[in-house]
């Protein structure tokens, strides 16, 4: 997995983010716009390479279907962003001072705005400019939006709905790749969290194995010549998610110092992630004896992942994948009311999904060879609740699993420890 | 640190919530609004406990001036928000459907607006109600705002300017003792990124090593009794940053697997964190021997953080506090366009500052007490840096220092481990 590219922090050769740019700019001509304003840092990262977290502050690429594009972002970024934002020239790279920050009658948006009319950017009196924006992207904050707005008066501001999370739904063979790395870190983080398991442990401690695992990657093999091996881990958009016992009904709950129960569902919700992009996985484990009712649902529900990926393939759509796990549960009584699953890639906080295709009824969406996702059968039921999933890509003909852990509810002894 | 509040995962009183509530209602009243809609969600677990990664969905927290509070989000982050969000009655909180999620023409702000008209909030023609929304925050998104703005047609929105930021800004007891123990993860998690240093490790393994530390906290005592002690930890609102080398010019990179370098700068910004509550520390390390020319920026600048602690007290203010560290500085010749700080506390990602009061030239705020900063000394010059900084608070008459690993330039013997 070590090449130069790889080692310099640079994960893609100039031509992939040619393509990424051509790509977009027809998706954004088609769409009747001139330009696209983009904030979010996963289409910044697919676009240019860009990768710093620096999104907090006010950041944005103005990418235009004709001309270069420009990137404007806080001064002490920009100097530097040419390090990893190999997909931009690096003259096009500006920096807002730092005074702009944090102040209640000025903002860094005006400032935005004034460069891109000095750069002839800005529209015309009588031809306005139509730029798309990314309504739904977490850092594109109102108080921007705003600025922008009364600062470019001959600009048509409007939703350009996730234009390019749309243009990332297909991978391309290198992204595959990188895919199946962050799998094999997956696999590795869950079997260490799995391993850190004992009742009475504090969460946070198992939380803390996760962590290393997701960073640190598959660790060394025996042989130093497998080296070139090992696969590096990255930061997970989200971190893990450790629903145990009670709160096990309750997902995106974070962990505390609450010891580990036993006899209870643990769930894991975790990814593997490789150079920014995503393999989620989840699995539910039980110290000790599962409850009848637990090991009844997590039957059915591993039964109902089993009878969707059966369908997977090219050609089938989000709704039947979904539809073959609703049939499947149905005959165990159950039911499930939030989505199935979602598209993946690069992912940064919060979330590592692509707010694309959901797997979920009604999504007609036909599946396409490359597209990924992660399949997840999350059931919160009263009181328990069992979780597993799959990162998956859609082949030529069927189906690859991304991750390659077990699905089934994990039983662990209950040990005692004195 | 354990008590049973803790052990539940509940960090403070209801009297700790409704005192914080009656202050953000005041201010709110005072500043003309007859309610907030609060979406950041450091300030809803400020004012209600909330504590769960569900924030990349649409939610808010309705906050009249009169009346009790509604909160909204996901049904799936509904039905056990209960479970942290103990500051709020359980029956003002609402989950929206799964069905709104990610769709082209439907939105959850449509149904979070019709929710709040059904409840009476919605005000009546010919009487707008002055509604505040935070125009900064990262996750209150452009789309939901034009929908509330579409849908709630007798409010009138306008920007709260981080109302409730400003009511965080003085600590009660009870969260100093949190940001004390969050200093202690803190050290603990330096310590534990020092000690992996050696060069040519991935930087990704150093990584893992802070994060093993910043979710685990300080290491067991021999003392089983002293168990007690512990200080768990929490995950930190940004991931840690790692610029090295050449890189060391750049803030806010990441990691990736690069060797670590002999003799030049490697930089740590870090926080240790408690019940989301922040403690952040930058020091910066040598493997090896370092430049004339860093150990002489390192000199200046740890001066100047000692100048500008010697201001630190009730009744300074924060421009005169980044004064001083100017003017120690300048004496090398050094001067340092960023801010020297900012106000911290509660922290979600992507950000642990409040984005309130910022340590530099021209805030004229009063420093009083209670008030605590992360006081840092960023000096990023061309082809290398020297960073370094403390978590204090504002004490009666001075400084108390929240971290205490030693400031200076870190040098560490490069051992050969063949």
């Amino acid at each position: 997995m070590t090449t130069d590219i790889d080692r310099a922090g640079i994960p893609f050769e100039a031509e992939e983010y040619a393509n990424r740019q051509r790509r977009a700019r027809e998706a954004a001509r088609e769409a009747g716009f001139d330009a696209l304003l983009i904030a979010d840092p996963a289409n910044l990262y697919y676009l240019t390479g860009y990768n710093a977290w620096s999104f907090y502050m006010p950041q944005v690429l103005y990418f235009p279907v004709e001309g270069e594009p420009v990137f404007i972002l806080r001064e002490m970024d920009a100097n530097g962003a040419h390090r990893t934002a190999t997909g931009i020239a690096r003259e096009r790279i500006f920096g807002y001072p730092e005074t702009l920050i944090h102040q209640h009658d000025s903002h860094p948006g005006q400032w935005i705005a004034q460069k891109l009319r000095e750069l002839g950017l800005g529209g015309s009196a009588g031809q306005d400019a139509r730029v798309g924006y990314e309504g739904e992207a977490h850092f594109f904050t109102v108080r921007t939006f705003r600025y922008l707005q009364e600062e470019l008066p001959n600009w048509r501001l409007d939703e350009c709905h996730d234009l390019v999370n749309w243009v990332r739904l297909v991978k391309s063979p290198a992204e595959i790749e990188y895919l199946r790395a962050a799998g094999r870190v997956c696999d590795h983080a869950i079997s260490q969290g799995v391993g850190a398991l004992y009742a009475g442990r504090p969460a946070n401690e198992v939380a803390a194995e996760i962590l290393h695992a997701q960073a640190q990657g598959p660790v060394a093999y025996a042989d130093e010549d497998a080296r070139g091996q090992l696969v590096d881990g990255d930061y997970p958009a989200i971190v893990p998610m450790l629903p145990t016992g009670e709160g096990a009904d309750t997902p995106h709950l974070t962990w505390s110092n609450s010891p580990m129960p036993a006899n209870e569902g643990i769930s894991f919700e975790i990814a593997g992630v490789h150079r920014r992009y995503h393999a989620p996985m989840a699995r539910t484990a039980v110290i000790g004896t599962p409850s009848k009712e637990l090991e009844r649902l997590a039957g059915f529900t591993v039964e109902g992942m089993l009878a969707a990926l059966e369908v997977v393939r090219p050609g089938a759509t989000a709704h039947e994948v979904t539809e073959a796990f609703t049939r499947e549960i149905a005959k165990g009584g159950y039911t499930k009311n939030s989505r199935l699953g979602y598209s993946i890639g690069i992912g940064f906080p919060p979330d590592w999904g692509e707010r694309t295709v959901s797997l979920r009824r009604d999504d007609q969406t036909v599946l396409q060879e490359n597209m990924t996702f992660h399949l997840i059968a999350g059931m919160w039921m009263t009181g328990y609740g069992f979780e597993a999933s799959d990162s998956i890509r859609v082949t030529d003909s069927g189906v690859e699993r991304l991750t390659s852990y077990p699905r089934d509810l994990i039983t662990i002894p209950n040990r005692s420890l004195l």
